[in-house]
């Protein structure tokens, strides 16, 4: 169908009951009809200047996904007040070559959770800060900083928190409105 | 010898003729003698909280070769206004888990090279807020910034600049300074 | 005349002779002749938040060219790897209360000049960094980085290098595009 | 009295009940017989370069006690994802001109307050960025991050929570035992 919205969805943690995942989750299970997201995963071989021009196969689908996409959603993990080296390592590959930056002039929303108590706050600021110079259109508010997180998912890392799911409900909106008004 | 002040170095870009591997080379080649400087490579496995406990044989050994060392050296590339995805995985590695942090209260001394006009400034200030949360002691001044890098490397990415084996030399005699000054 | 594309332009420093004032005047002297810049300076009290809800007279004043602009051109030296203290505290007046903040929804483009190699590179980092906090709609590129001023500038300030006057004039054009963009 | 440790704290927020003065007033309470703690306004005028020759009687005073004093102290709130304005004014006063920057190799450490739930993490990282600019040596670990302040504070912004006034008085041990580390 023609009108649908597609959003390509970053998960910065690759461990299986990861809480990152289950935020992108929330995000489908509360999206409009008419959006859809894919979540992404960051599993792929570190980026290499000598390979870029034959991409590896996970590598080429990754970004292609990116590119078919509306719009692009990342959440992330805090790692040692960065994001973490897998998700950086994925948004590398989508730079390169700087013809094929498929995160080039993309609208772009981030979001984080974290066990800690304080959200994701830099791993968001040092994401932002990488995508100016991928060309990415990142949108600037709201924003979505989860802290404690234990208390927020249930084991399977289902996020059950009632607030935080409006809050992921409405980022998903203000990427759909911020990539309407962009044209 | 029980003298020898031993570096770990770890290289931040995987391509083959890095200019950052480089910088690492002319490190080696200034060094006094009883400094050695092993360099290692940030080519391991993506971080999974799920492994941690078991880590890979390649982490294990990385991450003895920094537990052993005197002081760190690293070298790194700017990428997206930060630093590799393949380097900041290494460093989520040593970070983990917290009770076997091998860059905690570790001196470290780090500088960069690119292609480019701004000499990595921006993924050095990413790479000195990281090695804050790891608790590293990282050397404060002086700063090595390398642009322009095809200008003072040679096709082998051997370094030929005489003021950047200066500034090289001078960043490994700081970081045993500060390394003996903290005791 | 209703077509005219205002701009409200902040001087990031205060000294005399100010190669970012500078900036600001070569922004004016290649704009069309439908946009108009008006030079701010930064020469604000300090703010103290016991003091917001009675703005001094020059912090109205200041506020309101913003406010009555349609967009925000800022140009910054860099102090301390970061922005002058004085245009800080002149963004943070801005910014102030929530309910007033004359910087909410506003395209802003950024520029710098230095007399150093780097750019004001960490600078405008940081000035990005402030302005997602103000809900500031910051143009993503071109960047104008301009470092050895002193080879780029005359000893009034003014600016002599084309290659520069150039940027400036792309980045105006961009600001006027991006603003017309969000609509 | 010659063993007198000598703190300069520096109060980030002008206001009169500044939670970040009442951290420095807690310092003050829970320090040692020996640690002496003096608390500096940072009501300067504005930094202009060409006055830094002949600087004001006000900064001159400042500067001459934060050059006396055995060690720094910085208490910040967060504005705008950045440390307030007049805070950077100050800081850029004591780094000019480089000859007589009086925070060079100067033990520092960093704490901060806010009323919101992020507890000045932005902040204290854009201060840290700042403080390797000027040399000084920052502690690394421990941070005190205090947020939610309204419930930690009475209503003359006396700091009232017990765990916070802990983690003040082993900030302050920590800064000294830093000091003496570094001879």
């Amino acid at each position: 169908m023609t009108d649908t919205f597609r959003i390509a969805a970053m998960s910065g943690s690759l461990r299986h009951a990861s809480y990152n995942r289950g935020l992108l989750r929330a995000a489908q299970a509360t999206a409009p009809a008419e959006v859809t997201i894919e979540i992404l995963e960051v599993d792929l071989p570190l980026f290499n200047e000598d390979l870029e021009e034959a991409e590896p196969a996970s590598v080429a689908l990754f970004k292609k996904r990116v590119h078919g996409a509306n719009a692009v959603l990342i959440a992330t993990p805090e790692y040692n007040w960065g994001i973490p080296g897998g998700l950086k390592n994925a948004i590398d590959w989508c730079s390169r070559p700087p013809a094929r930056n498929v995160l080039k002039q993309k609208p772009v929303a981030i979001l984080g959770a974290t066990t800690g108590p304080w959200g994701t706050t830099r791993a968001q600021n040092a994401l932002r800060q990488t995508l100016i110079f991928t060309d990415s259109l990142t949108l600037v508010q709201p924003w979505v900083f989860v802290n404690n997180a234990k208390e927020k998912f249930d084991d399977a890392a289902n996020l059950t928190d009632e607030r935080t799911k409006e809050q992921v409900a409405g980022l998903v909106a203000a990427l759909v409105a911020w990539t309407k008004r962009l044209g």
